[in-house]
């Protein structure tokens, strides 16, 4: 039996807790971004830090296998194992993670590595010279703060390629993440977001292209700047990771609607506390992991809001504690809502605050469609570095 | 070559992030614990979710299988192929995971069940009946209010154990835990905490045997009162799981000290802020996980202390933000400790505030002794429900 065969034919059944994934809004959504970008005349490279699953990353290019963005070099050798070959390595290199970019590319899969001090571009083109490779670097631009990254205007981006060049490896251009725009709030923040990405990201290649590097790649994106970015004049790519699923973060910044998340954990009634207002389940933090997210929201949803098992929220309930396997539901403190009647084995679905944290506790995904409890497909994540 | 064996002989070598386990902490966290209730005749039942590792519970035991606590399925069936054949599955049952527990009994493993409610009883009742196996079960009772249990006092207790009882199930006496003991502080608190759990769950353990059932175990337990515990008469059992390794949160209220923290993450400084006082890594939530248990505390670890790659803290350095997979290093607020010169390509250990939680991010530990980087061994843990 393959891998991608349910042994389970509905929600009802595998043992709780476990992730599904409603593959239709994962489609939806994939073809709201697609659409926004293609009138912008800007190039897709999703991350696929979120699902880490390649049937999710071939739903994005039609069954393809389209340039993409990983986290980790084991992201990078499970998608090329699956034919995957046009790859950025998001995260600043190491020395010791340079022989498994140089392995890569001997199996004919292109990694461009990122990097943003002249320690990196000096190892970078040790490894190039050594193995022969032109290894292409990307130069990390901070746009805001957030967190690594070389600022605009430092001459720093400029020594780095001539380090990068002169070593027999590429620069290949620049690459910058609005991770601030997680915190940003309504369409006016988003959208100023997106274009202080794309002008931080323009200027440090300009200079480079002034310094006589090709510098041919602009990448900007985080999930809500490229779905509000209104110009990306001089992009040439556009990364984002979370939007497939979508999670309550994002809805709670107007990036999407609750209704689009694709993303729930099922769990399953253990036991009531009346007089505590309680239903208790066997889905906890390893479950959900403790990420939560909309704690700084406008709208604290808890560890998520409560859905049934067709995926339709309860009224105002939701996973409000945590432990390591239990998961306290109770109606949104302030809410008049009724704790609805759910009996010791009824299954729920908790919509979590983050996708990306929520699907890293858990090795696979049992796909439905929307409204349905009906499992098409179990789709393998990768694991570990 | 056994699972077992290092492929690389020191933590300077596997690719970051990945888990460090000292065993010598580990060993003298077990003896300490040991100590202490065997100078108050108690049993301990460990709860290996926090380790999740054949192995860890071995040392538990000198090397044999001994009695032990799960807090999943995936765990009672991997340790049953260990040889650990008495098991308390200590999360409230459901009707639908009773066909591997009675799969387990018949295979020679007595899996007792956790229930608060007459509705499992019932459920569990009809599968003794079914199986023709006396299915054991524990009665879950609340000693603080902290999730679930039948409070002291209600005669739904002994409801329950006659619905086992006249099944053909198994009232085999009371469980509680005192989750709350983990925001307590100090060990008068801590004390309070251990002596309530005991009032309470001999309290029930009498009514039982009141009406007629043997009723022989009393187990009580979580890490905070374990170690606090001063009189432990009428219990049968103590389970703690934390304790194997401990963390931040334990040590902010006193049950353990920083230098007995036994699990830490290995990370690789990839770069650096000195205009924010940052040097940022490769090890991110994805590494550490998402938990903050110390920000409740009195002092705020962030996500982590951070200690050279023997183990020895730098001085207040912490892990002050995490995204998936970068950390950022940085100073206490308030402290005036100066940043250490930490190049590009060093590897840093990260203590974490959860133990059970950063466990749970990795497959393995890279196993070492106290003060040194050579790898012993690499253990496995279990995953998945």
């Amino acid at each position: 039996m393959s891998a991608n065969t349910p042994t389970h034919p509905s929600l009802d059944q595998p043992v709780t807790p476990f992730a599904a994934l409603d593959s239709d809004k994962v489609e939806a959504n994939i073809a709201r971004l697609r659409g926004h970008l293609a009138g912008l005349n800007a190039t897709l490279r999703p991350h696929v830090k979120t699902a880490k699953s390649v049937e999710v990353a071939r739903l994005l290019f039609d069954g393809h296998a389209g340039p993409i963005t990983v986290s980790t070099l084991a992201e990078a050798e499970a998608f090329a194992g699956a034919g995957f070959t046009d790859i950025v390595y998001a995260v600043g290199i190491t020395p010791d993670k340079l022989d498994r970019v140089v392995a890569l590319h001997r199996r004919g899969v292109d990694v461009a590595v990122l990097l943003d001090s002249l320690a990196q571009a000096e190892f970078v083109a040790e490894a190039a010279r050594t193995s022969g490779i032109r290894l292409p670097a990307l130069i990390e631009v901070d746009c805001d703060g957030h967190r690594g990254g070389v600022p605009p205007g430092d001459p720093v981006a400029v020594r780095i390629a001539r380090a990068l060049a002169g070593g027999g490896a590429e620069a290949r251009g620049v690459l910058t993440h609005a991770g601030e725009s997680y915190f940003a709030d309504g369409p006016g923040a988003l959208a100023a977001a997106a274009e202080n990405e794309r002008r931080c990201a323009l200027r440090v290649a300009r200079t480079l292209r002034a310094d006589g590097h090709d510098a041919p790649v602009v990448s900007v994106g985080s999930t809500p700047t490229a779905h509000f970015a209104a110009d990306l004049t001089g992009v040439t790519e556009v990364r984002a990771g979370n939007f497939v699923f979508f999670d309550l973060v994002m809805a709670g910044i107007g990036v999407c609607r609750i209704g689009d998340l694709a993303l729930s954990v099922v769990t399953t009634v253990i036991g009531h506390r009346p007089d505590k207002g309680w239903i208790l389940t066997d889905g906890g933090w390893m479950a959900m992991s403790r990420d939560r997210g909309t704690a700084r929201q406008r709208v604290d949803q808890g560890y998520g809001l409560v859905a049934d098992l067709a995926g339709v929220p309860f009224d105002d309930l939701l996973m409000t504690d945590a432990s390591q396997e239990h998961g306290i539901l109770a109606i949104r403190p302030g809410s008049r809502a009724a704790l609805p009647d759910l009996p010791i084995g009824t299954r729920v679905r908790i919509l979590p605050n983050h996708a990306c944290a929520t699907a890293a506790q858990h090795e696979r995904y049992h796909v439905v469609g929307s409204g349905s409890p009906v499992v098409r497909a179990v789709w393998q994540r990768v694991r570990g570095w």
